[in-house]
């Protein structure tokens, strides 16, 4: 009955772990800001703390080209698995900091949530399998699977030193599989877990006319419009059939499996309410998928910033100079995000309209699609430990959001990760007022001891299915 | 020898004149600053001290609705014709300031131009015919026509109060023609008069998908994105021969008078030049037209704005709720701004992709396009004083642009206006460092009191051509 042991201490000190939550996410870990380098190192240091404090761990922060990690392990039980559990310590900005209720990092408990910034995304999340070794050492002495803990401060801005960690450490992190907190559950009611995330590549361009903005009564008629090219040049990246256009887009897509699709089409799934719940008049994407298809095994090319000449009140008779756009792909199977940035370049060049000079930049993002198979070991244990938690199977979801560091792992270390998290999807965690759920909080006390017990009866080295 | 006498009293007078325009420049009468609402009255008074200093000209302020008009007249020429001389006393704001030479509201001589805010538009101008009346009256005690003198504040601003003044003193302003000396000519080197400038019909819209702006990794694929469905949009505006592919766009444009459009084929025009000066890849527009033809007699469709979604440094994944575009097509001959507000409006409606919102709201500018024709009694007038002045035949212009105060005329009291204005298209007056060449200034006095001599030649109430 060990693991009821440390269940119980477990629950005997769910208010503890809360303090100690509300103290980590008082501390404005926020990377992106230059001004709170000293908050961050502060932070780095609290979480190398908590490891230090949960037993035997060799906690330490090790440098980075960025912000530093903080590594800890275990490996006393030869034999049984290795798991490399990641998360960060890094939170988004809290801009626009007026339409917090409560200020962003003064964390506030209303209503069985904990408001502040980061608090779910991923401070939350993280702490949980902390607290959790520190329970197993304190009533066992021991944890039931070789645990080695990796937390990075840079997953807010793009992990830009992580791939260089990652390779410079391969020994350090080697491991079964990888446990990330961070990610997060689909719905708050239903558990989930996460087979596959989509990939990202990322570009802007723009396209220029003349020299400087003119009048759009002068010249209007004579001389190409940035505008209109960006409109036209935009508009010629999907087919009427929302398909994207670029010529060998989807050559390294393949079809999924049909039992995993099927799987998808017999989710539980209100299309309705979805629509609902953003506001948005109706579902509209590439012809022949269903919408959670379109999300999560499809691949996709979204603008998400397009723009130029006048946008202030009243009008300003104008043809710009300029007309710029950003775009995102995101990506499924084995579509590269180098390849994919190169040939949405080609698409563009050969399909730019007369009279304007198209730049093409590639972007920072860029990660390929990540999946774990339903029948790897972690998954199997982590069904398990969910069923046990929450009395219902958890269902197998995908999400259409990039987790880059999935495959990072995968490439650098051939390592599956799984994603378990128990923050929400709709705790708004880049966005103000963000929250976590006490009640998950505890359920993820309890779901990683039962999953790290589970994990134990694989037996080590167990190799992934072939994928 | 009495016009002798006149040009050599204007001669004498050039520094003075000169001095004066300085004066006027120095008041930032800029219409479209609340706080500036002071220096608007006070430009307003020193015109009409300038038109009390002229001579008996009853000079007065009139009150609109919004800045005051400044009326002058002498009407001591019976069966002579009556002019009635335009032009506008208010200036465009003079962001950005910083990039400004000398101070926007301290003139400034260098090289043998001034340079201040509103200097060539449109203050220098317009205080050539009141230096031009002072001389006559100073000479001969008498001008050679009729002069009505009508100077508003609210130019720079789309003239809101214009239309109800003229409407409401069509009495007083009853004349047989305009002559403005707002406007400019095409080179500061070839003297030019404008047969014709396009109207003007403003609307802006907006598409939105969802409620609020998405993460686009989560949500793509599945739902509209507003950028995608504008571009689409944007895109069907035009045929791909750069004709205006809304409905009925066309129907009330008609041929050109062969003679006219032989003209403009004719004109000195070197459109190598022209593309390198505003450092512009190539002329692009409607299949079968010049360059000149698509700019001076060939309507368009212009988006002047277009945005959504991030602009900022790096990327940000999100699919925005809504995507704007402002745009605005110039009009020649019958076409109404009413009607081609609508017909786009329409052609939105019909062509709005699946999954988003349109809203179309009609823009403030609207005027219907304007001609004098190239026989009208003030042509020749002016084509003999250009001729006179420079010679060389003045050229027979057209513009792109919108004069709307002469379409304004022609509604409310069918009177056609003859541009008659010193300025030049290169002077800057819509930008930092806006100048006005000293040179033009001499020019422009002579010109004026060449031109009033010759209308004097023409009998009272000789009619306009058959248009």
């Amino acid at each position: 009955m060990a693991l009821e042991d440390v269940l119980a201490h477990l629950r005997s000190r769910h208010d503890e772990v809360l303090e100690e939550l509300i103290e980590f996410a008082a501390i404005p870990s926020v990377g992106a800001d230059p001004a709170r380098a000293p908050r961050m190192r502060e932070a780095a240091r609290w979480v190398a703390g908590r490891l230090a404090a949960a037993g035997p761990l060799s906690a330490r922060t090790v440098e980075t080209e960025g912000q530093p990690v903080v590594y800890g392990e275990w490996l006393g039980a030869p034999g049984r698995p290795t798991v490399l559990v990641y998360g960060h310590y890094d939170v988004q900005p809290e801009d626009p900091v007026e339409k917090w209720e409560s200020p962003p990092f003064e964390p506030a408990l209303r209503d069985g949530r904990l408001y502040a910034r980061g608090v779910s995304d991923d401070k939350g999340p993280m702490l949980i399998p902390i607290e959790v070794a520190r329970s197993f050492f304190e009533t066992d002495g021991a944890l039931p699977v070789n645990v080695k803990f990796m937390f990075e401060g840079e997953e807010e801005v793009g992990s830009p030193s992580l791939d260089a960690f990652i390779r410079g450490h391969e020994a350090l992190l080697s491991a079964d599989a990888v446990l990330s907190a961070d990610g997060a559950m689909w719905r708050p009611d239903e558990p989930s877990l996460v087979l596959g995330s989509r990939g990202v590549a990322a570009l802007e361009f723009t396209l220029t006319g003349a020299a400087k903005d003119l009048h759009s009564g002068r010249h209007g008629g004579g001389i190409a419009n940035p505008l209109h090219a960006m409109a036209e040049l935009v508009a010629s990246l999907h087919d009427p059939d929302g398909r994207v256009a670029v010529a060998g887009f989807y050559d390294r897509v393949r079809d999924l499996p049909p039992a995993e699709r099927e799987a998808i089409r017999a989710m539980p799934f209100d299309e309705a309410a979805y629509l609902a719940e953003l506001g948005a008049p109706a579902a509209v994407g590439e012809a022949g998928y269903s919408t959670l298809e379109r999300q999560w095994i499809r691949p996709t090319l979204e603008v998400n910033g397009m723009w130029g000449g006048y946008q202030g009140p009243g009008g300003k008779t104008v043809i710009p100079a300029a007309a710029h756009a950003k775009l995102t792909c995101r990506l499924v199977h084995d579509q590269d995000p180098d390849e994919i940035v190169e040939r949405v370049a080609r698409h563009l060049e050969s399909h730019r309209p007369a009279g304007v000079r198209l730049t093409v930049r590639p972007g920072a993002g860029r990660a390929g699609a990540a999946r774990i198979e339903p029948d790897h070991f972690v998954v199997r244990a982590a069904r398990r430990a969910l069923s046990d938690v929450y009395g219902v199977e958890p269902l197998l979801v995908r999400v259409g959001s990039t987790v880059p560091i999935s495959e990072l792992f995968e490439r650098h270390m051939g390592l599956r990760t799984l994603f378990f998290s128990f923050s929400t999807a709709d705790e708004d965690f880049h966005a103000p007022n963000e929250f976590f759920r006490v009640r998950r909080l505890h359920e993820g006390l309890e779901a990683w001891a039962r999953l790290w017990e589970r994990l134990a009866e694989t037996r080590a080295g167990e190799p992934a299915p072939a994928s």
